[in-house]
């Protein structure tokens, strides 16, 4: 296998961070192989723009794997708790908001192991930031070290990496990366609850934090324009 | 809550060593909710004796979630790959066998994970042993410690603890300490390969593992006696 045919795993949400991470998995020379997750969420939205964003940006598959997370309940994104709307930046980025779905990037992770090992990957992709930070335990890079570890030896994958490339980027600074690598977020969806017709609503966490990157680099979101 | 009530998640096969487990977790003053998984296995049997374990000890609750393993293939348990009969137990405990589900224990216990942070457990119950050992990576207890270190960081739940009691213990030995407790092991099923019938095949790495322990104690398995 030459070197720019290793494949990888990209976990794919559909969100503006997934996607830029899965243009960063190509630019490294891995050929990126997408997951995502219909997982109870009440936005199946989020499925569709995961879809366009592995299309747009030539990933080689796009699997999406069943799990029902909202029988566990405990999260706004899963059940009937209401999403937090139009708190300040500064709320969002204390403690654990109730979008908070329990486990969820260990279970994402488990699955994206379960993919490498059977197609022979020995690399997965994973858009967390702890920058611009929405207080998910599960997004801390001292998580992402760990579950690795775990990784390596619970499989037959010794030298599994888990790469986290935005990790350290704020959201503008993941934004101008995506630019330069050619990611249309005119596909990409962020919102945790979005209008019958598929708006984003503007004041749940991830619209603001995705709003804030946008105006840092004077540039309107191209999802919110028509068309 | 008192001692006596501390609620525990515990993985619950239907076999052996998950049903000794779960009265393990009983007798050390947890309050067991069994956690159970219908991931593509050829034998739904299992899900059956799971359901009549946990019942038979008292399990607080059993969930059974829905898994699609047999998506990623790769194991003889949930593709089209032959079991292995009629190996050795020299043969048996060399070596990762074809048995191996990809990731099987990281997504169980990420599952037992969203489940132990969704009803405020801090307890983890898994009947992994690396004695009498199939071969499988994610039984070992390094394996074991350094998934309970990523559960840590990964979720809300920084005391978390993962119990593998018998990951010490030969068959013989864990055998003999669900009898002390009161385990029926004619409720249990081992065999990854069972008749149209329901019989074990007696020939898998699982029933020759358990028949071994069985004879070790000079007693006949009570699940191969009628009635």
């Amino acid at each position: 296998m030459s070197t720019d045919q290793r494949p990888a795993i990209v976990l794919l949400s559909g969100g503006l961070d997934s996607a830029t991470t899965l243009a960063i998995s190509r630019e490294q020379g891995f050929t990126p192989h997408a997951l995502s997750f219909r997982y109870g969420q009440r936005h199946a939205l989020e499925l569709e723009a995961a879809s366009n964003v592995a299309r747009s940006l030539g990933a080689a598959s796009h699997r999406v794997v069943d799990i029902d997370l909202a029988q566990f309940g405990g999260s706004s994104l899963t059940s009937d708790i209401p999403v937090p709307k139009g708190r300040s930046i500064e709320e969002i980025e204390s403690g654990v908001p109730s979008s908070y779905v329990p486990a969820r990037n260990t279970i994402f992770l488990s699955f994206a192991l379960a993919h490498a090992e059977t197609i022979g990957a020995r690399d997965i992709f994973i858009g967390v930031t702890a920058v611009d930070y929405s207080g998910y335990p599960d997004c801390r890079p001292e998580f992402i070290a760990a579950f690795q570890q775990a990784a390596r030896l619970g499989t037959t994958i010794d030298d599994l990496t888990i790469h986290a490339p935005l990790v350290r980027l704020a959201k503008h600074e993941i934004i101008a990366t995506g630019l330069r690598l050619g990611v249309d977020y005119g596909l990409t969806r962020s919102c945790y609850d979005p209008t019958p017709a598929g708006r984003p609503c503007g004041e749940c966490d991830a619209c603001q934090l995705r709003q804030k990157g946008f105006e840092r680099l004077g540039m309107a979101d191209p999802a919110l324009s028509p068309g």
